[in-house]
């Protein structure tokens, strides 16, 4: 067994495969992938990895399997899937990811290819594991994907603490031991036994407050999109390719913007911290449908719109628009008078937290800050937004929530 | 300046008046009241006493001052204030203050006479401050009373954290330093800078999560009830008066207990653990208006009934009503957009914690474990509830969303 | 199995025999005794219980058990002793316990006495546990009571983390994690597997560092004294017996202080924090060696004498003489080179900390503020030290490393 | 002012010059810096930066400016040289630092030139602040360049602190706020008060656990040595030069290593965590005097011929020879009854931990793990030492007090 020390869980005991696959290169790679992308550039002390996040979740996942009583073969692909479920990330994490999958057709947890070629593949089987299985319970199928990816799984659990332990923000602090120690299998379902539904609220709640001042603080936000958009331009100008970018390392991806003349600037804007600012930050209910609807082909369109209107280059425009707002863990199941039921049903909170996920969405529109007014004016013309009320907005804060770092 | 180390803020400056009234008997008897009452109970670890959290109010008003720009003779008087604002508290804080205040007239808040004499008088006086006006602030009163005693006063600030510290309890985690950092005085009213609707909206929500693990946890609430019902006694005995029993501290109470005849049964309960069981746990919507608004003298004809119908002893029988839920956090108020606006106009967290707080309300009536069928059944008939339901409740844990350590 | 909340090991697991224990009276008790003592005047946030200690050692013992592959009826005795080794305290844990001693002939792990009685006979003889074993395990004997108490015991690894913890002092922290799991039983003695010298040296270091500012701080030593002198007049009184104040818990014997005319002065005292202070503070090297070899009598008839002659009353001087220093985590035992040997055999910080310790032992004689010069000199004239240097020694501070909170 | 949420420090406020030269590319840079370059790897959750422990010195030296009442220009010119103080770091921090200064002339606090160019000379002028006085105090002269480089510097303050907190090692907990607090200037040197022994003793306790689990930790050495071999061959064949070595991050080092065909195995094994292993690794007495005062030439002679006479590849062995131990905490002024002492001339540790720093010194010859045997028989007679002791000390643990984690 190889002890390793953690600063979120102290001492955590690697063993069998999961050992094995430590030393892949697949595996080693997340250390060069930091957890939140560009959140260290608001939270300067967020430079954790996926590499020790996989191990947090290995350990919940191990303990949780202790608790169910689950143990043998199943444990064991359990465990590989656990401390392999991240090894499908771009770098940076989900910060390209998007761009990545709409080229190769994979997002972060399908990784089947990545699970059957090389030293993986190798130390998998070596244990009898087959690669497949494995890559189904990382992507929440098969019998036990549910403790991997689903509304109780152990990741949440494991990154929520994490995140706040790495940002010093005292929001996430869920009880990761006592939801391990909680959970169950009813009828093929993960649910949480009774007594829980606190338990349950907790986790939806640490997301809750995490979100607006860690996961879409405004300076996360611009920095990632313009991240984005300097990889699109990466891929575009043919420096790189889709399969590529994917298994890069942050390293990797910054060195390659930094030598491509087309992305120079963007990296020297990344690299300083020399961010766009918002010109425009609207609220969920004042953008037209046909914008949240919109695909990314169409947003490109409106972005080169908003730049030619404004007289600007195409570059000093970014139009970010996140998906809807929706809050997987509200369908968590807790044991309530002897039946299963989802939370949603039981919790008050998770209407009142559900509304202010939809309170929390922002659409940006963002630009060098000299160009911030052009820019507002002409996106508000381009995609029919009131600018008046916007600009208000933006300057004076109406609603904001979002910590100012 | 005398610095001492304290477990939460870790070193905090005493000096002026404040170091001078740390050393009086009226201070330090804090030492030896333990900030949760029977708390422990539950939490093995939650020995903290008034005299830390009284320290830790001291040490956030005095940087909440300094943050406001207040000096001088002000600033001195509310450091006062701060460091004496729980000198009223009875043994076991809470848990016998509504006995002591029915009798005296003073809840643990009122503490004009306490101020005027002896050495805290003497110290006040040293430093030319009027204890009047210190007991007003203390009160909630005059200018600043509100960052001793109001929605968002450094108490608050202070017992959340150190009670989730002592627990270990995750959820009262807030940022206290930025909670203490946007204070600010608008129109005489203590408000939150712009930006902080979600930094309110925290202490709501730790307050939330908090109440049914910790403060309302219902061995707790059995605990804190049988030591009131205990020291009712003592008085009705005249073993004591509430003016002693006032100033008593933890220790004074728990021998004066055991030694009275009448009590010793209760302090050998407390003593060893073997606490009454629940024999009813209802919800809000299931208790009678009447029995919600009956004052005290009722509820003990009814707990008379009750014995009298089970055919029990009428010590066995404890008929624990609590308050309505009320939320004074609710009216916190925010600089959102350049005005003033009360916390829950902005927030749609408010509205559900307010209903969260409905939810987890409870009327208990316990009874030692053998007699719990008995009582049950006779509670039922005598304050009007539906016992099958009840009985579901109590024994199949519906809806409880409490910790059962 | 009882899941309990700590604030240092989070969850502990309570099952089997050491679940029937927790519920007896005897460990009950423990709640009510401050795992320091007197140190609260000090650390106002140091009010952790005997009670929460014994819950930690149990939780190390268990993990201990199961890295040694201990199981069965033998892993259950040690739990048992593990949970109840605490149960022999006096109130005050060590402050009054020689007191007791010297008439009860029993030390606090001496408690076959405690073990053949009552509840926790009964709660042992459930499990076919023989008391005398578990008696046996707790005072350091058979086979496996070195884990209970000997130079690498898990009383020492829970008791240094959480008084750090409690105090706030940062100097405690071990990594009992670590200690735990290189634990091995090599010819029937307890050692570090290899590669642990400094796992070991780390435990040393902690005491060491913990031992002036926190153990051994000047305040708590007066302190102690005082309530070991008021407790000794109350015995002498006949207000009580030794074999009675050995099973009172904290509150008991403050009351019992308090209503004895004898002892209310000293009860004060204690209730204010208005201690003596330090008439003399002198070094190992200027105590003459029959002073250090005295026994109680001979030390309460130099009070007397130094009261005398001094013109004081005799309960205004307390002579306080600590045992020779001692290190008995020095024989720790590690694994070297594949053999086992003692860690002052390998440690070259040993011998250092060894010194430090001989450094730091004091020699204290205590009387009321307004009386320390003419006790200091009538001490001096007594017992034969030179005062002169001992007079800046206090005043000025000479080779003071206390902590002067 | 800029507020930062720092994990160790909390909230850290940010302004005058230094809020100005935080978003300097000087500055920004130190975001890319691993504090602990390849510690890392043995450490997962090691990942901070330059950048935040940057802020963390600027922390505590502006408190320490504050508690010796040190204001105005001379204050501005000191929090200015504590937020700059890492400026002159190379990637990877003092990974690479000797191979660039050999050739630059530059150790990383030698940064006159870094400071009088560009932005950061810029916001310095801008307020009034000469370069070339804050590059004088970051090397630690002038009047107050002891409170940033000294005996009792913020910087390792900060470190020691950051370094556990990161890590997740309990040993670096020193108390940093009380040894801010307790700085005095005295005839122009900087002392701790008196009564601060032990205060100082705990800096040198920190540093001594620390060094062998985490500084010198042997996978941290090794690797450390790998990149600098790697980074030297780049310089050799020309693939980048010092200056421009220098001034990169760790993705501009990592990526170049990777891109230079002659350094790209070196890279491969550092990505993938396939480290050479220890041929020797020997204590100080068993080392030759002539290899301890080698030149950096004389020992690449050395690693030549050790590889000749092994028939293994020249970049197959690596001679790593550490500095001979010192401890310049040893020098720390405290007053001690009056006077200024130096700490070694008043505490038996330092004794002990200068000898322990002998013992923990470490001579290491790696290899890839099929080459160790070849490799150390030929060092062995190459550089004289006796190898039979030194197989055994490899291979069993002779005297190692490293973890292995």
């Amino acid at each position: 067994m190889v002890t390793i020390k953690d600063s979120v869980h102290d001492h955590i005991g690697v063993e069998g495969v999961a050992a094995d696959l430590l030393d892949t290169p697949a595996l080693q790679r997340l250390r060069r992938i930091r957890q939140l992308g560009t959140v260290g550039l608001v939270y300067p002390s967020a430079n954790h990895t996926r590499f020790e996040h996989s191990l947090g979740v290995y350990h919940l996942a191990d303990a949780a399997l202790s608790e169910l009583g689950i143990a043998g073969a199943r444990a064991e692909r359990l465990r590989a899937a656990a401390i392999l479920h991240d090894v499908g990330h771009t770098p940076f994490s989900h910060n390209v990811e998007s761009l990545v999958a709409r080229r190769t057709g994979r997002m972060h947890d399908e990784v089947e290819d990545l699970l059957e070629e090389g030293d993986v593949a190798r130390a998998l089987t070596l244990h009898d594991i087959a690669p497949d299985a494995v890559a189904e319970l990382i992507a929440g199928g098969g019998e036990f994907g549910q403790l991997i990816s689903g509304e109780l799984d152990v990741d949440r659990m494991d990154y929520l603490v994490r995140d706040a332990h790495h940002t010093g923000v005292p929001y996430g602090t869920i009880d990761a031991g006592r939801l391990v120690r909680e959970l169950r299998f009813l009828d093929g379902r993960l649910v949480l036994a009774a007594g829980n539904v606190q338990t349950a609220e907790s986790l939806l709640v640490a997301r809750s407050l995490m979100n607006p001042v860690v996961y879409n603080h405004h300076v996360a936000r611009i920095s990632k999109a313009m991240l984005r958009r300097a990889s699109e331009r990466l891929l575009e100008v043919g420096a790189t390719t889709a399969a590529e970018l994917r298994r890069m390392d942050d390293a990797g991806l910054l060195v390659a913007l930094r030598e491509c003349s087309e992305t120079a600037v963007f990296a020297r804007r990344l690299d300083t911290r020399s961010l766009y600012k918002r010109a425009i930050w609207a609220e969920l209910r004042d953008v037209p449908d046909d914008v949240l609807d919109a695909d990314h082909g169409v947003l490109r369109e409106h972005e080169r719109e908003i730049a030619s209107r404004a007289g600007v280059d195409p570059d000093a425009v970014i139009l970010d628009v996140p998906d809807r707002p929706r809050m997987s863990e509200s369908t968590s199941r807790v044991v309530v008078n002897g039946e299963v039921r989802a939370l949603e049903s039981q919790s008050t909170l998770v209407t009142a937290l559900r509304r202010a996920s939809h309170e929390q969405w922002r659409l940006g529109v963002y630009a060098p800050e000299e160009e911030t007014e052009a820019v507002g004016r002409a996106a508000e013309a381009t995609i029919g937004l009131d600018l008046d009320a916007l600009v208000v907005d933006v300057h004076k804060g109406v609603n904001t929530t979002l910590d100012e770092f």
